[in-house]
């Protein structure tokens, strides 16, 4: 299974998909989005999985896109198949009823930066790096773009994407790119606890409000309001609600039907 | 008075509403966020008051929802209207003419932590604790992520929502979910003189403001500044606005009109 | 030409446009916007600018409007006239091909603090101050508040609308409004660092970045991928991304057909 593009190893709940290009620092080449955008469909009918993980093997997280396959292909359609796949595979990302972390070590850089910006949380080495680059090659990230500008404030958006450098963990964490930096050495670990804590929630109650999430952000306040009040009622109605406050108000642990 | 389940107290235009149901840990029960609402109600009508302070009695600041009450009534209906009132609560903060401070101390967890997502500014004892730990019981906290998800950056309110777990009052400060942190001791004086300071300035002004800034929050940036640049005449033309101009240019302090 | 009140002067495709009323802290006056805005409409057209610099001569960024002038008038329809005028500017800001970026020194307030929001990027000397003060003179400054909100977390924006008072360059960063806090004698040295780098792209391609970057911004996530998406194609298939990959690829310099 090593020679495979991406891995998928679960325990307990958790998804683990790394990705294995580790010759092209994990690129997203057109293989490497379909293959994960299909992985993400497998895992959205698969109820044992409360929550992904998502990471690069070898010397770093992910490179962006495959700039040596773009050129070699060289063609307008073929371009667009590109930026649309990968668009397609941020927003699975984004629509996937069970949360996803990204764990990033080494450097996150231009598509791969939007992958991290695009999980729901995000876990970094103190020694990782992000950059949206493009500028430097004449090639704007535009649509990492979509996912940073949504993820951190204007001007720390433009300070990735005008100057191209790459930033520390810790400047990405002020920035509210990732949630936290850890030792290199402990990253795995911190993941590993994170994701077994939301693995040990109700798979349900988790769909139901990462769906609401994203849904509601669109939406005015009133709007807001008026449909996740609607989601908390059937929330409440289901079978893991009552089980769960039950179990909080009897003080024991609670015994989930969907996982 | 110190029967009833919310206190209020009135001084120099700063209007103390507490939440007093301290063995409940001042649970937003359904009485509680009628009583809350009505008299919010009576403050947009009175204007003698021009902020108000909400804070909790008792050991912290408020535990959110009444879970045994609602367990007890136990019908679709009685959730949905749980939610509704809690939305229109929220709602009636938002849309007050006078800007609302929260004081926090203890824990603000579930509806609790909205209600501190919902205020205009918040003020924070360094040993306070902020959770939104619904998914923990199989109910996620799918209301108070309205207001969440408008106060702090994605990735920081999905690590409130997905882990359930208490953050610090530092990591809220972080987030953006609280404007100071001050020693516990010192919190009551801190909130007075911030308090204070905005109760020197006039009603109309901070009436005017605060419905514009909810406003055009919703509106594109041309909107924005179409309905703005009115709403800035408008202001101009009130005796207000020319007193304090009068008053800044002659170096002399404001006689506000409108208190 | 020292005595104009916008001075320019371009160096290797950056353009310093200094504000130049020394003896009204660099006001707003109706001049002053008439004359900036002219002064954007001409870099707009002009292909050597590649980012554009605004600062303040003498003792500090800017003070705001002017209101010495603005009472003077004393008319509403010259008050909308300076609203809407001041609104013009800041978009034209926003929709110039080109970034901007601040410099700022000394105080920053009201519509000062306004066009450092609306600035792409901004950087600052550690002993500058911020403020929107105009709710001390009864004038909320709600055109300000329309950058302001779209800058930083809303009680960020709050704390500086409601309280008017002076906020530290570190405070401001930790708001998100500045994206670097520099030794005041460090300042210029700094900004022309962050200038260059930014000169050193192809001005074709920070213009389909910078056009792309607002309008995806008032999009759904769904609308938003589809433009950039679009958008990344047609940057690929410019003179500037083919010799900018192909530069990157063979590791030499790029040769920009639009500087």
């Amino acid at each position: 299974m090593g020679s495979e593009i991406l891995l998928r190893e679960d325990s307990d709940g958790v998804c683990y998909l790394t990705l294995n290009r580790l010759d092209a620092y994990n690129a997203l080449s057109m293989e490497m989005m379909q293959t994960l955008s299909a992985e993400l469909d497998k895992i959205t009918e698969d109820i044992s999985v409360r929550v992904v993980v998502v990471r690069g093997g070898g010397k770093g997280f992910c490179a962006g896109h495959d700039l040596k396959q773009m050129l070699g292909e060289g063609q307008e359609a073929y371009y667009q198949a590109t930026f649309d796949t990968c668009s397609e595979l941020m927003q699975r990302i984004v629509n996937l009823p069970v949360p996803v972390i990204a764990q990033v070590h080494g450097v996150a850089t231009a598509a791969g930066c939007q992958l991290v910006a695009s999980c729901d949380l995000a876990v970094s080495a103190d020694n990782a790096r992000f950059a949206t680059p493009g500028v430097n090659i004449g090639l704007f990230c535009s649509t990492p773009m979509v996912a940073l500008t949504r993820a951190v404030a204007p001007k720390h958006a433009m300070e990735l994407l005008l100057l191209g450098d790459l930033i520390s963990a810790d400047r990405a964490a002020e920035m509210g790119l990732v949630n936290w930096v850890v030792a290199a050495d402990e990253l795995e670990g911190y993941v590993a606890t994170v994701a077994g804590k939301i693995a040990s929630k109700s798979r349900k109650t988790l769909s139901i409000g990462k769906q609401a999430f994203y849904k509601q952000s669109e939406q005015t306040l009133a709007e807001a309001y008026s449909s996740c009040a609607r989601v908390m009622t059937d929330n409440m109605l289901t079978d893991d609600a009552q089980e769960g406050i039950d179990a909080f108000i009897t003080k024991r642990k609670p015994n989930w039907s969907h996982r």
